[in-house]
């Protein structure tokens, strides 16, 4: 097998003209007119999962299908006794998304097994899970797929209903596509973690960072946990807007204002101190049925969301928003209530894996960026389910769930050979 | 006459027992079920002025109707070169309003002149303009009685629809009352500014001040204009709540909010100079179609409004907003558009009159308030005609335009009182 050397990171010329192939008959095969749309337990899932199998049976890989339809495909290694090496990603997209999202680590891993699989020596067996459902967009719940394997699954999902087709339930769904429901509602493992070495997963970047920096690659220290708390509301009075004095108003809007400013300065400070953090208030407004531009405004609706990689940073903030939102109280008579919320645990990615995708970077000349994933992954299952697990990110322009998703096909290279060589050689950087 | 002495102000028993049963009879003949309903131009509002033209003619005051159908009751006195001292105010309401809001003005004004006509030696004649269309809420335009009175009624006017009942136009409305249309298209004046030597107008207090100060009676310094913009927005970018860095977001709600606390500082510094002023983002929120609880959101439309009884108050706090807003657009990339403006300028009340009514209240030991009218009222219309105005308040809980409206009759008689003796003695304190 060739390793990083000198040289910049590089995929055999037959390989990236097949990932090039892919992608292209991916693209033609579910544009709906406006973007690419796979949806999961359907048609567009399941004909590019049975696509790459195709592609995979043909090269000589195995092709299994778990309960959950999550296809597995395997480069079996000449030591069956090591715990195996794995990647994979998801092939779902959001209606009228993009077409790389999710499907750029499926094809990345897949020619990954195709290089490993040409070396006639690999002790360690290789897995790609092409995993279901890891977009909420279809069913309202992320990582269905990954969730399955773990023994994850949440039996109250099977009934949730198809957003766009409410006569659907998931069950439906998963049955339609060959699941087995009885394994996945006793929440059975469909894969044992000790018997993974670790696991990677390349996926584009979602937001502007390595655009911005300049980088075709990134590594991920960690996927951010939240606390959102989508009911929020400032409570104070409503007044006629001529009559009421300063000293006499209680308005809900200053009140909000006033409660955001506090924790972007709070932010603000935070990210000085080093600590990985972002705040987004993105539903914030008065009540049309009655606001008015000549009266103070008595109440105002808004969420709040802040994610962070570290536990410690999410549960810091809380206590600065609750203190503040006290403060408020005080200082202007407006009560700020966050109601309830909802708490999801950042994951962590394995040190050792990151400083093995940092070396293997710097020696092949490779600029690179380490970065926090502010969305959720399926690697952050893997990594919470006790699997070893990295991240590669891949430069992306105009962000993810949208048609305009531009990742440059050289990008897409260096971040599949990055890939390639972390599942090839992460297993001996964690002494597995 | 009985001027203020020692003793508080003070309306006869008669008088206050007529007062208190129209009050009554006002109430019995326009509740709704839920509140007061007397709309301008149409038979709640005429039959309250032909009831209170009734009780004029029993008491040999003169009536006559002018070509906005206004109401003109007249004291005539002795001399009628002297100009004439006026008061009055409007019997239309908001619809399900309260029953003192404007009726105040008129009953006050009624007994004032009942009271004066019983002096054989007054020299100067005494009007009681009982006014059309004081409240908005009818055609969205208010003023219509007292703007017809001097020439000021905008002929597009006459084209507006009734918001309630869009089929009927304020022309139609106003002839079925029995206005002359004519003379108010051709602006002609209904009275002679010059021939009038001042009005005094008496209202509930429309905010808490009164209530808060624990004071019956208010003597108002100015009518506050205002700067309105119904339409402002903040524009940023739209972006994945978790991907993307705080130094890569150009969030309008925290845009939005600074600009906020930027001018709820501004405001505060300049209360604390001493100057007038109030301000509301009566209106403020991210759009429903498009927000969502994990977006940084991109847009946030709003309505900015503040009021000022001095139009250099109003004019800095412009310059400073416009300053702010480019400050948050170099800070946050946040781009702060005003869009359009409207102005309304402010009346000031004459200083000799609210020294007059100061002296009465201090003669008679009544507690009062100086305070700025937040809202609009006819007086700002004569003040603005070139007639020396003032306005007494009389204290009112939980605001007006309301079924709530609370009027202490206590306060109503002190306020009356206040009234009569400014009417009286008005004209001397200005030397007209």
């Amino acid at each position: 097998m060739d390793m990083p050397g000198a040289d910049r990171l590089a995929i055999v010329p037959d390989l990236a003209a097949l990932a090039r192939r892919l992608f292209d008959e991916l693209r033609d095969a579910h544009h709906d007119g406006v973007g690419i749309t796979r949806e999961t337990y359907a048609a567009g899932e399941s004909s590019a999962m049975r696509r790459i199998e195709a592609v995979a049976r043909r090269a000589g890989l195995r092709c299994a299908w778990d309960a959950a339809a999550n296809l597995c495909i395997t480069a079996p290694g000449a030591n069956p006794a090591l715990p195996a090496a794995a990647c994979g990603s998801h092939l779902d997209s959001v209606p009228q998304g993009g077409n790389f999202d999710g499907a750029a680590g499926v094809i990345a891993g897949l020619i990954a097994l195709m290089h490993a699989a040409r070396d006639p020596l690999r002790a360690r067996t290789l897995h790609l899970f092409v995993l279901r459902g890891e977009e909420s967009a279809w069913y309202g719940r992320p990582y269905l797929g990954s969730s399955a394997l773990f023994g994850l699954f949440d039996r109250d999902w099977m009934r949730l209903p198809n957003l766009r087709d409410p006569g659907l339930t998931l069950a439906d769904a998963m049955r339609r596509e060959g699941a087995d429901l009885a394994p996945i509602t006793a929440r059975q493992r469909l894969v044992d973690p000790a018997r993974l070495s670790h696991f990677v997963e390349l996926h584009i970047e979602q937001g502007p960072v390595m655009v911005a920096r300049k980088v075709p690659v990134g590594l991920v220290s960690g996927i951010r946990g939240n606390h959102r708390h989508p009911a929020a509301r400032a409570l104070g009075e409503a007044a006629h807007s001529g009559a009421v004095p300063r000293w006499l108003r209680r308005d809900a809007v200053l009140g909000a204002a006033d409660f955001a400013m506090r924790l972007d300065a709070t932010w603000r400070t935070l990210l000085e101190r080093g600590e990985d953090l972002v705040m987004t208030f993105g539903i914030f407004g008065t009540d049309p049925r009655e606001h008015a531009m000549t009266r103070v405004p008595g109440e105002v609706r808004f969420s709040l969301e802040w994610r962070s990689e570290s536990q410690a940073t999410l549960d810091a903030f809380a206590q600065l928003a609750h203190a503040e939102a006290a403060e408020i109280g005080r200082e202007r008579g407006v009560r700020i209530d966050l109601g309830p919320g909802v708490r999801t645990p950042p994951a962590a990615m394995d040190p050792r894996l990151l400083a093995q995708g940092r070396a293997i970077c710097e020696a092949a000349g490779i600029p690179h960026e380490v970065l926090a994933s502010g969305a959720g992954h399926d690697a952050a299952i893997f990594a919470n389910a006790g699997v070893p697990s990295a991240m590669v990110f891949v430069r992306n322009e105009h962000g993810s769930h949208n048609p305009h998703e531009a990742m440059e096909f050289d990008d897409f290279l260096a971040g599949a050979a990055l890939l390639r060589d972390l599942l090839l050689t992460g297993a001996e950087a964690i002494g597995r």
